[in-house]
């Protein structure tokens, strides 16, 4: 795969086919931009109407050229696509960027078409960039290739970029040039029919000119293998990804847009936390934190300083600091004493430090020096607000001095300096970045920060628990049964059974089918109990009134037992009324797990209180299997009311293992058998003494077969 | 006041005290800046050292200037300022400017110099904006004034604009100069020792050239004042504030910064949307709010039609406008009908409506057209990403000719375009905002929706409940009774006691000091019951496992008396065991009511849901005392967990009236008592039964008289 990302990245010749009558001005800016950026390799024309393009000499078609060619940029009509590309096939062509529109993006017609494509290219054994993309950029000094119709060379630099729009990659590389960020490699891939963004991250992962990754995603072609090679490239090379189509109306113009099925957010936002991809939600933050790792280490921790020469600002950066997440320690006493004897004592001498309106580069120095060294810091921010007063310049140059060689991650904030930028682009050139607004910081900081926690973290474990032969037989005797009768959904005690056969602890029923009965059964399971209507089936039973917990005593079982006849009402003709009992479980707090199959990201895994907290707040957390033993730690508690099991108002913490082993158990059982469509544990009932954690019910839904 | 204040903003003459040697620079700069500006009055340096300052003859003091002074402007050094403003008051000046720091904001000296400075202000009948301020600015064509000490001359406009931080104040009006908003009036109120922010709100309510009001904040000096003023300025100039000191850290920073109290940020919050001000958190926001503010109206509704030439921006759009609550109705058939023939089939005829690549003027003038008519759209969003084919100011100037005149909101979005900013200029010169992110459009949108949703929605009213004078003494007695016995802790029956006095239905208690007194007590009131302890006197009863809930028969009630004695153990010299018995309110949803007074809002009425929800999830909301009838249901409805009281699964919506009523009814009871610190209602069971909406527990601290 790298020789033949390479063949296309690094080519040596290239042949840039319908290079100037086909497709009006685009071919023309595709030549001008290769000649422009210094291509180190040849490049020909191929276009059967003008012998010259851009003073070039031009051949009708690509067995014309005299050359061997690496890779071939196809520009013309969508007609003349699949003909072109053949071409390139029997001259010998390894690589294609197909930049022509009106394939699988336009309709049935349009996927036919890519299909024919594609054909070509496993025929002659090509790979393919495209079809409908902008194009590829790779910058290193050997290559210098700018194979895009844009209007912009892109400055060399060691961030790599991959997008899937090429609006967005165009509108990205115009930003990046006015903020002077600089690429390794840009990919823009289009349909993707065959090359993926996945194939391009394991390439860019390789890339010695590529220290980071930009992506502008809408998509994902095959998520579980992208959080995979996320995980991985993560470790080294960090991954910033805006992934549009984020709401429910969003995806919809997304799908309209790329004729692909677009992502469930929950199943992006797990997908992107698994993979330990930092994610953001506009273009604007994407460049905020590609400035910052461009040029700073990540930060080691959380812990940050603010230096301002001005109040106002200090305190909208204390504000988004804080509410982002971040800590701000007050300085040390020795810090404050150093401090003491050179700054103005109208100083405020805490976090933020305000050296007040005065301060100049001296002050700067003198508090930088005193803070960068104070192991309780890992972040610096030089706040900066030019009075008429102050020299910028020597501000700028005084905290490059200071803050040269520091460990800590530093990132400016200069204010309303708008009209003197040396002094910023002072401090850029020596690899500190500036930002106008304080917020943009605290934003950028946190985000590297919690990627920090990511780094640090445990990789985790895929566990297998050992599923006696007999038991998964059981598992599987009550799926195909369920089958067997045509009924796709499995509830009550056979839910159960399935539970207990991968030993999730949970609460048995006793049937019984009328009220003498009941109490028999009650007698047996001990009180207090739950009485739920078995049959004739009900689906919503709470609402229904099918349900009577906490009944203390025979009396009460029997008043609920003729109560549940009662509501039941009339019976359809073989029907015949049925109630389950169970154990009460009491004291705990009620839980909800589950599986969803998402159409693009397979199964999901699901946490969540109960009851109104699922239902009302959404506070659950999903994660997509396969899960390790820390993610299943993490999703019981990322979510907003952890503290209701973590020990709340003098409450013990219930037994976080149970549940962990629990989600990791239907993991497996997902893994096991590939038939479900969902599964619901609702209550699992969480509690700090073990054996009161149990399911209480649960649902399996089968797929259809 | 209004007059006062003229003779600031309007001066006829000025004189600048200090204006070159004491302060350095900025004395130069100032006088530099009233000549830029062409101020349309008299200027006359006062400066002991020198006779001439920029070419203008100067004078020792205020007194020797030999015309009459409407406005001085300190600059002298802090320890001279006094002096300087007692002979500014000799002399018959009307208002002071005083730039000069080392008040208030220092500390303790300073306060009582600022104090000093405030009585010869009042001696003399002079108003004055600061000390400690960085000026202040008036653009009207027959004042040209520019009494500031910064770089920018700040472009005339309808913007004014009032800063609490001088350096906010600077880095504001720069950054506004690079994006071409221009000002009407603008004030550094500084330490607000005599001239509030309220003030120059009410002035710039009456100013002709104001239509929409910024302010940079960082504490309120009157906040309930402010809410007046706001509440009725909003209604025909909107106002738009970033309040800094928002977080806890962030108020720490503020009040050491600014020498005040800074405001708990569910105050402010309740304070800007009780007086209709638009919040922003950020000075980015600030502008990209005011950009459309000073073009466009407010948008009738939250209905928006994007109009795009590339997909990616489409999306980012789609998903940014959706996550802020604003609503993308699909294109009609009529208007899908209209557009086919003319536009690319391959274009996707839905919202956002994807004209694709190769549209250029003539499309978004065909497209627009037949979009700006449609009533189901309040705001429209065109969008262009410009690619090489294309003629940018064509777009432009077809954008503008479609969307001329018409009444909704247009904001436009132009990515990526910044090496030709021609075509986004033009737009702006006819009045039609740019911004490069569809994001920053999504966030000022959403909050112009909800200002239109404040201005349309009934204003409320202040209610107020007959109360009984023998109800109304019976409340008194209660607390009287309290501050006798040196108890600012009311809990129990008396505190229930007072809520009946005002009307609020609460369970009454029943009382008994053993286990046969107790089934005697419960067989009165009806099972079942809760039974607590009431004395010895215990704080958190249900922790310390204190009260018994759902007894429900004798047996129970007697078990439960002699295991609570069991509990209290042993009792001390004097005391004796009692139990409190209630009717248990079974099926409702536990709510919360409450009053804290905050330092600097006065009485904040608190409502949320019971338990976790206000524990842990802090889902709870606030608003300033007094409170409005529409205050009241908007308190209830604007918890996260509205859905909860609203009717959820199936259950009936609860009794809000009962709630509303309840809320107003605290709101009158702080009114006619000054004397709680603290009023919790907790919980209060709301229902769709209305007698069974019931206030179980409450709890009254006293303040210390």
């Amino acid at each position: 795969m790298r020789k033949e990302l390479d063949s296309i990245f690094k080519p040596r010749s290239i042949a840039v086919i319908g290079a100037s009558t086909t497709r009006g001005k685009i071919g023309r800016e595709m030549i001008h931009n290769i000649l422009l950026a210094e291509f180190q390799g040849k490049v020909f024309p191929v276009n059967p109407g003008s012998p010259v393009v851009h003073s070039i000499k031009a051949y009708s078609t690509a067995l014309d050229v005299p050359d061997a060619v690496d890779l071939a940029i196809i520009i013309v009509a969508k007609e003349h696509v699949c003909e072109a590309a053949r071409l390139c096939g029997e001259k010998g062509v390894k690589g294609l960027v197909v930049i022509s529109a009106g394939f699988s993006e336009v309709g049935k017609e349009g996927k036919k078409r890519e299909l024919e494509l594609l054909a070509v290219c496993h025929e002659y054994g090509m790979r393919m960039i495209g079809p409908n993309c902008f194009g590829i950029v790779n910058t290193s000094p050997d290559v210098r290739l700018n194979a895009t119709f844009g209007k912009i060379n892109p400055r060399a630099g060691r961030v790599g970029f991959i997008t899937q729009s090429g609006a967005m990659g165009e509108a990205i590389m115009n930003h990046a040039n006015e903020l002077g960020i600089g690429f390794s490699l840009i990919a823009s891939i289009g349909n993707k029919a065959d090359i993926s963004s996945n194939d391009i991250l394991d390439y860019m992962r390789d890339d010695p000119n590529t220290d980071i990754i930009l992506m502008y995603l809408e998509n994902f072609g095959n998520p579980q293998n992208f959080t995979l090679i996320a995980r991985k490239i993560s470790r080294s090379k960090p991954i910033i990804a805006v992934k549009s189509g984020r709401t429910k109306l969003g995806a919809m113009a997304a799908s309209s847009h790329t004729g692909a099925l677009a992502g469930l957010d929950v199943g992006v936002d797990a997908l992107f936390e698994q993979g330990g991809v930092l994610r953001v939600d506009t273009v604007e933050e994407l460049f905020d934190v590609a400035a910052a790792l461009s040029k700073q280490p990540i930060p080691k921790g959380k812990r940050v300083a603010v230096v301002t020469n001005a109040g106002g600002p200090g305190i909208l950066a204390t504000d988004a600091l804080i509410s982002n997440g971040l800590e701000m320690p007050p300085l040390s006493p020795a810090t404050i004493k150093k401090l003491k004897k050179s700054i103005s004592a109208e100083a405020s001498f805490s976090n933020p430090m305000d050296m007040v309106a005065g301060a100049g580069g001296r002050e700067f120095k003198l508090t930088l020096d005193a803070i960068k060294d104070d192991p309780r810091y890992d972040a610096i921010i030089p706040i900066f607000v030019p009075p008429v007063t102050i020299d910028q310049m020597d501000v700028a140059r005084n905290i490059q001095k200071s803050l040269e060689g520091t460990d800590k991650t530093v990132l400016a904030c200069f204010m309303g300096a708008g009209e003197k930028p040396e002094a910023i682009e002072y401090l850029k050139e020596h690899n500190i970045p500036v930002y106008i607004f304080p917020e943009a910081i605290a934003k950028t900081l946190a985000l590297l920060a919690e990627h920090r926690e990511w780094l640090n973290k445990p990789s985790g474990k895929y566990k297998t628990f050992k599923i006696d032969k007999a038991d998964k037989a059981e598992a599987e005797a009550v799926i195909e049964n369920a089958y067997a009768k045509g009924d796709l959904s499995i509830v009550g005690e056979e839910a159960i059974r399935i539970l207990q056969a991968y030993g999730i602890p949970a609460a048995g029923y006793e049937y019984a089918s009328n009220a003498k009965e009941a109490v028999a059964a009650a007698d047996k399971i001990g009180y207090p109990v739950v009485m739920k209507i078995n049959s004739p089936p009900i689906l919503h039973k709470t609402e229904a009134g099918g349900v009577m917990v906490d009944l203390r005593n025979a009396d009460e079982v029997r008043e609920a037992g003729n109560e549940l006849e009662r509501r039941v009402g009339k019976l359809k003709k073989g029907e015949k009324f049925t109630v389950g009992l169970q154990k009460m479980v009491a004291g705990g707090i009620e839980t909800v797990m589950g599986v969803t199959i998402d159409p693009s990201f397979g199964p999901l895994v699901m946490f969540g209180l109960g009851g109104i907290f699922v239902e009302v707040m959404k506070d659950v957390s999903f994660r997509i299997n396969p899960i390790t033993d820390t993610e299943a730690k993490e999703m019981i508690r990322s979510i907003k009311s952890y503290p209701v099991l973590s020990g709340f108002r003098g409450t013990k913490p219930v037994n976080e293992k149970i549940i962990q082993d629990t989600l990791l158990k239907l993991s497996q059982l997902v893994r096991d058998f590939d038939c479900f469509s969902e599964i619901d544990i609702n209550p699992f009932i969480a509690s700090a003494d073990a054996s009161a954690c149990k399911a209480v019910d649960a649902r399996f839904i089968l797929q259809k077969r």
